[in-house]
């Protein structure tokens, strides 16, 4: 029996795939329950997954199918409030949040982060499970969380229970990637886990084992737990990085003529080396990369008591908030001041396909907008509503987000605007569009200049130097 | 007929490759005029390609054969000092450097570049060229070099020659790596080229065809000489970032107990995205890495006039120019005041099993240590002298190297250190070793500990958690 914790975008999905694991006579491997808190959104989450459904939409069917096949049909995946659940498991996966409270505080000694809330997550946990109950941790969490939080909070609550055995501990961080492909990112990935004893360790193996292809993707293990808990924060660090190190060749790019989506495409050829090479773009959103460095640098601080600065990656998260506000600045170029200018924004979701809106860059350049008195539309495809603002004029039709617009923001990739959005730009009024996505070639652009549209792109210096206009 | 301008360690290859280029009748498809100054160096490089020796020691045995077979066997290979080499040529090939001045001055107003010389050697060819002649640079130059220098030039030099033809000109930046592939990094690689008019874009792309293994390197024509210049400064900009990036997160490790090698191991198995992490290390050397960055600033403030500022990339140079320094630190960590120790570092060519040593982090890190007193020896297989440091004590013999250290330094993953050093230092007095390049596993450190040595490592932060010496 196992216990999640959370039914956030990870917990439900782990509960969905453990539910789906079979062993090799086709049973069920696990009964599953997952747990959330007796809150309105936790009791919401709960009754979705007794249902059959997901907690959340995604475009990946197998998310819902195998939620309503555990829930509905096999009857081996439960949700409830009742912490007492923690109790009847054999292993315990913690999949709750660890936040941190402004990630736009980038300073090293102000970062602020929600330990306290998490600390209190574990002793719910530890107040109810079995002495010999295996807790997996796959929260990202501050490196040190575990030998620093999770096994002291554990250990005193055993001894409120009076009990006298060592915490059996994990950390095993999820890798889950949203789209299409959301269930695949769970069971057919390489996973890194750490554990604080052999028994931990045997026990995280083998539970890992019963629902990860671990054929194809051997588990790694790492020496400790502060080494699992440092690779997440870095590499997410280090794709956040990237992303940042393009942007100042971006500007460069725009102001010289080049295209660099052309030459980051050519570069991109040298396998091994270069070949994640990030492209130009809105700027850079999601749950992860807006956060991680700051855990790593509150726990140097708090939990480590050192002064070392991660220096370049916590500038490498002060360009990315602010890269959005440099499509501003092109906007700006062509429009002038964008007081009462009605600008339609294309795409809210912080990645393509996806409806997922979580510090999506383009809440940076919504709220940028405003701020200059711009009357702003926005259009999403995979999105319903706008959680984080739900004041903003989010429209269903695409051609009434547009009608009336003067400048066109195309912030999102998504594969609806990827088809031929210049066909729906060719039947408005000329304006002024800004694509920032590369979702416009040089032969559309060339077509909505000879229609009076000023066309002007995110790392696309060479329209510039075509005198696609948007100079005034 | 091709002539090759400057024979250095991109020409002379560049050269052999191209006269052991073949048609499909097997005849060679190029003779090629290998052209140098007539000063010193220049006459013994002319010299040496002249007796079918390459101007350089090479671990790839194809460079010298390729060359013999070319200077001695076929006859369709032969250098000369006299630029009227240059009138003979259907196309040339320019290989000269174009050098930084003082390349540890990161600053973005006071980088100082060569662009004067490579002017010269530009009009040395333009004023002995036919004028349908195709020059293609290989050199990485300034982004903007081709337009703003290059092309004037020739179009200066024809005018004094009274001719009115527009220059045909093409920049394919070279991507040469020096190690046991050299030639084939010529002849099997991908190569990103521009053209300044169709008729030198179908020159460049028939030339390039000739030698190059274009069927399985297929090559990619960017839109403008400002593109192609712009990519190759950007490719080696982003690899020395990632080295920057990996360091902060090395003395993060090293603090908090962490095996940071290990860690990036397991990150490196997300192919694709992750896989080019680098690891911890001594710092960054070569020719390439620690000036490119300062070429595209250049370029922005001299040949574009911007106050745009890589500033970003720039910071990565100063943190490269700066990681050997950490190395030492740690030696003062073990071994306090430096003054009048006896250190031996085992390596000093910037990258393994080659005999290079141009802007080896190894000068940097010797540079400190004879500043701090200390008294150095140094041991390199793969050099017989260390020409931009004649005065230092260079030495054949590792154990004679090793003899009366107090503390000794891994510095280079040469394959002779990889392949046991640990048996050789097993064998003298326990000293101090500081491992920088992951030469020594966790056995074979324990075991030096055994033996009363105290083990530091670069990134190797659980060694310190494990008490294996170093602190004081």
């Amino acid at each position: 029996m196992v216990a999640v914790q959370g039914l956030g975008f990870v917990g439900a999905a782990v509960a969905a795939a453990l539910a789906s694991a079979r062993d090799s006579e086709g049973r069920p491997r696990w009964f599953v329950i997952g747990v959330d808190l007796p809150s309105e959104a936790g009791l919401a989450k709960i009754a979705r997954v007794n249902a059959g459904e997901p907690p959340f939409t995604s475009p990946d069917a197998d998310l819902g199918r195998l939620t309503h096949e555990g829930a509905c049909e096999v009857g081996n995946l439960v949700a409830t409030d009742a912490p007492a659940a923690y109790g009847l498991a054999d292993i315990v996966v913690v999949d709750v949040h660890l936040d941190v409270h402004d990630r736009t505080d980038t300073n090293a000694h102000s970062i602020d982060v929600g330990a306290d809330a998490f600390e209190r997550a574990i002793r719910a946990v530890a107040s109810f499970i079995r002495p010999d109950a295996l807790v997996l941790v796959e929260t990202t969490v501050p490196i040190g969380t575990t030998e620093k939080i999770v096994i002291p909070a554990i250990r005193d609550e055993f001894r409120q229970r009076g009990l006298d055995a060592e915490p059996r501990v994990a950390h095993c961080y999820e890798r889950v990637m949203p789209g299409p492909r959301y269930v695949e990112s769970i069971r057919r990935f390489w996973r890194v886990f750490s554990a604080t004893s052999p028994e931990a360790s045997a026990g995280a193996r083998a539970f890992l084992s019963s629902f990860v292809d671990t054929e194809a993707f051997p588990l790694r293990e790492v020496g400790s737990s502060n080494a699992s808990e440092l690779a997440k924060v870095l590499e997410n660090s280090y794709r956040a990085a990237n992303i940042a190190f393009i942007h100042e060749w971006t500007l460069l790019a725009e102001q010289i003529g080049v295209n660099l989506w052309e030459v980051v495409d050519a570069i991109r050829l040298r396998q091994g080396t270069h070949d994640n090479m990030r492209y130009p773009g809105l700027g850079v959103g999601g749950y992860c990369l807006t956060k991680d460095s700051l855990l790593a640098q509150w726990s140097a601080r708090e939990l480590f008591g050192l002064s070392h600065e991660l220096s370049v990656t916590l500038r490498a998260l002060e360009i990315n908030f602010a890269m959005p506000l440099h499509t501003v600045a092109r906007l700006e170029e062509a429009l002038g001041d964008l007081g009462g200018k009605r600008v339609a924004v294309l795409g809210v979701a912080y990645i393509a396909d996806v409806g997922d809106a979580r510090n999506t860059p383009t809440e940076i350049l919504y709220d940028a907008l405003v701020e200059r008195g711009a009357e702003v539309v926005l259009h999403d495809p995979a999105l319903e509503s706008w959680e984080e603002r739900p004041d903003a004029d989010l429209r269903d039709d695409l051609t009434a987000t547009l009608t009336g617009a003067e400048a066109i923001v195309l912030a999102v990739p998504h594969t609806m605007y990827r088809n031929g959005i210049v066909e729906t730009l060719a039947t408005m009024p000329a304006a002024v569009v800004v694509d920032s996505q590369n979702l416009l070639d040089d032969p559309a652009a060339a077509r909505l200049i000879t229609l009076g549209w000023r066309v002007l792109g995110i790392g696309k210096g060479h329209w510039r130097a075509l005198g696609y206009g948007g100079e005034r």
